[in-house]
């Protein structure tokens, strides 16, 4: 198909752009267009657009039409402007090469400096600048750097050439060169080249710019890039911009200098200029830090005129952009260049302290405060963190993944319940294992922080402690964990059993030895009490928490929560004292209620003749006799004592509030020894013949979890079928609900309990259970004399519950949609196999935009999410509705959940704050929300 | 809630009703209305309505208000009609009390008859008849019924007494009994009565009547009821009418009699009277069998005018019903009475040649003909079967559930490596498991037919078994499989490995030895031939074939499919000498994808730099000398040119018919050996320590199998996601297909192959897929010299897809709804756990109307498919789109997708015949479809 296009403005000379224009010519292209268009002393230069380099990806990395010659177009302007010329012998003009996307990413992609360097510019530039050492150091300085950036050589052969040859002439410091040494080390540098590339250095300059605009297209490819945009989900298909920029030097003497200054301190968000300056050096020198820079105040006494410049460059910059600026700057023999400007980062404190305080100044909105802070880095702030001086004197063990933030130091342990044991006497203790099951839950909820070898940031290690708010490093590469040697080994290290470690769960650190930390107070923390203030007067979106334990309700109501989205039952059963009784149940529960079905069948058939009397009889002595029956419901008694318990702790902790309690959900088999363990077992008894009674129960047991096993256990007998297959289970959990809250009704507080039916798809599921959980209610009510208001409700996790929402939210007060199970259902992706098996790589390869785990997918779950809204208020104008997947802590999500007109969202207690900021910027970006 | 409604109307006399009114009166009621209409002679009587049997069970087993007085108003009402009064001692009145839902569900629930006897109307009786025999024949029977089906009696204890008193008095024959025996044989009954109830006999008449109208409604949800409408697919809601009837009495000498007469042969369709008659009988005695009854053409000869009589009513009901009819009669001292007329049971072979008559004869036009066969009944006709002769010498060792029709007879096997090679040497053989799984499959596809001692109709067997069109029997209660001692038991008997039995999959029976079968060909069912082109002529859905190999391909174009809706191409994978390279194909597949994507990276990233170049050199060199890479590409070429060879094959077969081939679809890890197994073998060389090889060996595997195995394979890496992370598998595919067309169209053939990527879910995902089919499409094309067209489309089998078919039907020119998975990710159900663990129970409790397996659930999963039809063709209006799971050959399903308004279903080859009648049936039936 041939094409006749008129060809596109690939190019934009600085004076051409303006801020508003950051996505085609990215981020630094714009800044500096801005700042040219304010007048501000920029040199010149020009952008080449996000769009050429996606064009260029486009023809098969080649520059699209017209690319080229607007390129020499536009230096062509330059060199009017400056007087000089590429390449040229006498007046040579060198520009630098620079990469600049629209979201930036510092460091991880190329530039060029110096760029137009070669044996006959050097000449040029020592005349024009009357410095020959300074040339010559500029030319081996921009051999290094192409030969790295542009050829693809090694750093490491530049570095020890010039080591060696320093080391040779006796020099300690660059500087100790004389120009006759960098003459010579560029020789060196060429001759490495040479022998590299089997070519000689481009010597022309045209061609260096056409090699060097390649080299920066290429690094928004490359790993470093690529991996970054992946973890903070910046789209890989935007492309990014390049600029070329008249070179300006600040190693032009001692009247010259580079530096960086924000207009707040970018750690603090103090209001104050803020910076470091390097005399005589160009930028690369500031960012390899070899030599100290100086603190931008002591510019003031050494360069008083172009201190006062920048203050009031910086003070203009801040004001025009209102927001604080990171810029770079050079000045030249004097003159005061500006380099880039652009919005500076800053920790998640100085976010928090520069919005409020900007709106303070009445620089900003109230508004445009609570969209300055990213919700995510609340987080941050509100986790305990070692000490900066600590951590820089502790020994750093290794680096892996930062699954779950926070920081915590204890005892190494490797066994789970040597970890509940010591972590119940009060003990601080790391728990490390080469990944982590359900079985180590126990330990995990008692340990200040786990530690894993394998496993990623979606590893049930990473999951469980992102859960209950504690610290984990996950996927530690050369971590050997020997619990039978009672030790494990990292890069040659050894840490027996019982020594201090310390995890950093923000950086992925692990330090030897234990680091003090610090644990900030919501209430302590002024300014984000503010700001999370602001944002409850803007959002329109309820919060509550996702919390198991009373201890995690109370941590929730001082983070803000309205309420509990989401208690989880079954993560009580996992606890220790309980986990037998769980079991018995499990194993007794298919017999037992088969012998109740047949009492049941029999009473109904019972119709007043003896012969149906005597059937009935003989059914009653069955089940009175069945020791399994007996079993079954003693175990059942123990478990409503210890439900009754936990909820009456959550109810109070939540008093005035709703919990939402979800009925138990996962597959029964999964509070069992593990099959493939027991196949071990039972086959090693069985050669080895030793042991023959623990052989029969082994065996027994190996029986009883192979027939409950399941091929899909995600698509088995769990949630409210559970409940359908076993209604003691269910009688059980609503006794011990309605029991807790009579209880705490009859003590005068204000219990406002809701029963949560989980994984319905059919409405009847839905009809059958409320008709239970209400024949309970009514009896304990009866018991306590009192009345209890009840919601009944359903989770939508299963798409056909979307698409029936109609019929189901006829017996449902409110619909919570677990989008964790409704992504994986409809996606059809098990997250344990896909997060690891292929998401990733969907992801890098652009099939998916995200993890759908992560963010919530809008145009699959978000439109069955939408439709199950719809067609349930159409059938219940009452129906409450919100989320409690793990998505109500994502920002994204949110703001989804927002526009898609929920009432709320559930999170983990850490994610609350998140949520309320995340809920008012969703609010306030003014997305249309339907009405109820 | 105090309720005060109109009270109901829950009681009909025969003469208020009609035909029409076969929900409320069943279909007993309804006709015995009908007939009274049409002043045929018929008892009086009345009918109490289904809505009373439903608000009987609603109220917890009471008569709903007003019931009881409506029954004793409508008793009345005959009592003055026949002139005799329930109860009375001088002009006793007798009555039946029948049930009769509104399908028939013939003998599965109770009936009463001589209701009304007891000691007092025993003298009316005798005094009316002049009979006193006969009177006290009558009680006794009564005491005898009533004492089993109203008190719950044991009908041993009745008949053990019987037996033992005619034994006492030499009594041959019941006709043998005098009077005197009689009086006593009822006094014996009423004392066990007394014995077992603790009561005496209920001689009140109307309290008998009560009891016999609850014992009635009862018996609807009776353990036969229940059974049987879970297997018809019945709604459990319907409840069953009950009909009071007078008694008449076949039973009163040599000029009464009883009988069943059907208007034409329920066993071939052949026109003529056809049924059979018993002189002084009641009922019962017909359906009991100890008396051989006559023919009805023996009637002719000894009681002609009411034979006569019977002829012209029959032929006046068939007229008037439209239908062959069913009737039951009496004749009471000469007289005839009807006590049942109803559309009649008859075979699938009877069905077929009566619609087809019919239709001929112009007493139904053609489309009421279609409507007249199920076409589930087609199935039958076509499958082989065992000669009634030969099946009633045999010995029958067992009965099981009819996993899959048809029979099959061969040497007993065990092991399915020896099943293929002696299937393969020409002997017939049936394969003999505890259960089968997808190791076993090659021995499958090689036996006659399969039997099990475990699963039942959704077993691994079962499903195989009807894919293959192969007879199983599963789940065979008492079948001991012991392969180790080449035996397996059955009820005591013993049958050796070799030696011959015989299956027969329609009717679930093992036989032993070896039994002739008949296998009939639908070209020689003429009257099936005529009816399926009828439907040819009506059907607006299109009907192809799931077929996966060439022989079934030619079989499902012998049966009408007028394409391949489905070719699986994993199944050709499990043969026996495939999966070796299957198995070294999936073990090299990670590491050389892994190597081939480091070398495309380096390709990618040559710029033309030595460095780059020489790190693309080593790049290469890595691949050229890797061991698994040389591995890896030559199974793949193995397997090109086995798939190359499958296709060509298939595509013959269905030359100029579209042929659909799905790419590779199962996870990879089912093609090894199971983890579980290794597991085992592992432990035990472990332990043993004789064999350090095997142990390494058996180690290696396991890792590899536990690398690969998933949490929940259904959800994990699958479909579309393996080509994608193995490109060279679905490159091996699209050569082996286009290869294979390329070659026909060479050879003047006019192959039609289509390509369908399965479990899409994003369309990137299909757009990525269908980039790579084409340009290797492409190359085919061109190493032939040919131009294949070819159409690309997808699966739409997760949710994902079908709410965004929009965006998919972009890069799709057809979708094909894979409705298996699609049901199992809607509703979030594992097909292999749900059924086994919940799904039965969900369909007895009415919590889903029936298995959403078999019969499409219109509420979700059609929901989803109208969905994505539409967003489909709204983005591409030329898309085709059909359904090709097991619903494809499944009534209801079918008359699903016609008025969704699809192009076509496709089924398996055996289900063809089926398919076509049920799309002229939907069509026929009027209802709205879509235009496109």
């Amino acid at each position: 198909m041939s094409t006749k296009t008129q060809t596109k403005k690939w190019v934009y000379l600085f004076r051409e752009g303006d801020r508003s224009m950051r996505d085609l010519l990215g981020g630094k292209g714009a800044g500096l267009a801005e700042m040219t268009k304010a007048n501000l002393p920029v040199p010149s230069g020009f952008t080449i657009t996000t769009e050429a380099c996606n064009a260029y990806y486009a023809a098969g990395e080649r520059f699209p039409d017209g690319m080229w010659e607007q390129t020499q177009a536009a230096l062509k302007e330059i060199e009017e402007r400056t007087g000089k010329r590429l390449g040229d012998a006498i007046q040579p003009l060198l520009v630098s090469v620079r990469s600049g996307g629209r979201d930036s990413m510092p460091g991880m992609m190329d530039t060029v400096l110096n760029l137009g360097m070669n044996r006959e510019t050097l000449q040029g530039i020592a005349q024009a600048s009357g410095n020959e050492r300074f040339a010559y150091d500029a030319y081996r300085r921009f051999i290094q750097m192409f030969g790295r950036i542009v050829l693809g050589l090694e750093a490491e052969g530049f570095e020890k050439t010039l080591a060696a040859y320093k080391k040779k002439v006796g020099a300690a410091l660059d500087t100790d060169l004389t120009t006759a040494h960098l003459q010579e080390i560029s020789e060196q540098f060429l001759a490495i080249v040479q022998q590299h590339t089997k070519q000689p250095f481009p010597q022309d300059a045209h061609e260096q710019l056409r090699l060097a605009i390649r080299a920066v297209f290429a690094s928004w490819n490359g790993k470093r890039a690529v991996d970054y945009r992946n973890f903070y989900g910046i789209a890989h298909n935007l492309g990014t911009a390049v600029n070329v920029v008249a070179m300006v030097f600040g190693n032009m003497g001692e009247n010259s200098g580079t530096g960086v200054a924000f207009t707040r301190d970018p750690a603090t968000g103090e209001r104050k200029l803020y910076g470091e300056f390097l005399m005589n050096a160009q930028g690369e020198d500031v960012v390899a830090g070899i030599r100290t820079p100086l603190k931008i105040e002591q510019m003031s006494k050494i360069m008083p005129a172009q201190h006062q410049e920048i203050i009031k460059i910086a003070a203009g910059l801040e004001k025009h952009y209102r927001d604080s600026q990171d810029m770079e700057f050079t000045i030249e023999d004097g003159k005061l260049y500006m380099l880039q400007t652009r919005s500076a980062k800053r920790t998640a404190q100085a976010a928090i302290r520069m919005a409020v305080e900007m709106a303070g100044e009445g620089l900003i909105t109230r508004a445009e405060a609570l969209q300055r802070v990213e919700p995510l880095q609340i987080n941050q702030v509100l986790l305990p963190r070692f000490g900066e001086g600590a951590r820089k004197q502790a020994k750093l063990l290794a680096k892996g993944i930062n699954a779950s933030p926070g920081a915590a130091s204890g005892k190494v342990v490797f066994d789970p319940n040597v970890a509940q044991a010591m972590g119940r006497k009060g003990e601080s203790v790391i728990l490390v294992r080469p990944e982590t099951n359900p079985d180590d839950v126990h330990g995990m909820l008692e340990a200040k922080g786990i530690l894993t070898a394998r496993g990623g940031a979606t590893s049930h290690a990473a999951v469980v402690a992102r859960g209950l708010g504690k610290p984990c490093v996950a996927g530690v590469e050369g971590l050997a964990v020997e619990p039978e040697r009672h030790r494990f080994e990292i890069h040659g290290t050894v840490v027996m059993e019982g020594e201090q470690i310390s995890i950093d769960g923000t950086t992925g650190e692990v330090f030897a030895g234990s680091l003090p930390t610090t644990e900030p107070r919501l209430s302590e923390e002024k300014d984000l009490v503010t700001l999370l203030q602001w944002a409850d007067g803007v959002r329109r979106l309820g919060v509550r928490a996702n919390a198991d334990y009373p201890r995690d309700a109370q941590r929730a109501v001082e983070f803000g929560a309205e309420g509990v989205g989401l208690c989880r039952t079954e993560h009580m059963f996992f606890e220790e004292e309980r986990l037998p009784h769980v079991r018995r149940m499990i194993l007794t529960a298919t017999e037992a209620t088969q012998l109740e079905a047949e009492l049941a069948m029999a009473e109904a058939a019972a119709n007043g003749t003896a012969e149906a009397k005597r059937a009935l009889e003989a059914a009653r002595e069955h089940v009175a006799e069945s020791a399994t029956v007996k079993e079954y419901q003693a175990s059942l008694e123990r478990l409503l004592a210890f439900q009754t318990e936990d909820f009456y702790g959550i109810l109070l902790a939540m008093d005035g509030k709703p919990v939402i309690i979800r009925l138990l959900d996962p597959p029964l088999h999964e509070f069992l020894p593990r099959f493939e363990d027991l196949l071990v077992e039972v086959t090693t008894l069985r050669i080895t013949g030793k042991d023959a009674k623990a052989l029969r129960e082994k065996e027994a047991l190996l029986a009883a979890v192979e027939e409950m096993r399941e091929a899909n256990p995600m698509l088995g007998l769990r949630g409210c079928r559970l409940g359908l297959m076993f209604g003691a289970i269910n009688q059980m959990q609503a006794r011990a609900i309605y029991t807790a809250g009579c209880r705490l009704l009859r003590e005068g507080k204000h219990p406002r309990p809701e029963i949560m039916v989980p994984l319905v798809g059919v409405a009847k599921e839905l009809e059958l259970v409320r008709e239970e959980i209400t024949r309970v209610g009514a009896e304990v009510q009866r018991e306590f004399g009192v009345t209890l208001a009840m919601k009944i409700g359903t989770m939508i996790e299963v798409p056909r519950a979307a698409v029936t929402a109609d019929e189901i939210a006829k017996h449902a007060d409110f619909f919570s949609f677990g989008t964790n199970d409704l992504t994986q259902t409809t996606f059809g992706y098990s997250r344990d196999d896909a997060e690891g098996k292929f998401l990733l790589h969907y992801v890098e390869r652009g099939i998916l935009p995200n993890n759908p785990f992560q963010v919530l997918d809008r145009g699959g779950v978000g439109k069955l999410i939408t439709m199950a809204r719809e067609l349930g208020l159409g059938a219940n104008p009452k129906l409450e509705m919100g989320i409690c997947g793990e998505h109500g802590g994502d920002p994204s999500s949110i703001a989804f959940c927002h526009q898609a007109g929920l009432d709320y969202v559930s999170a983990s207690p850490f994610r609350v704050p998140v949520a309320r900021l995340a809920a008012a910027q969703a609010a306030l970006q003014g997305a249309a929300r339907p009405d109820r």
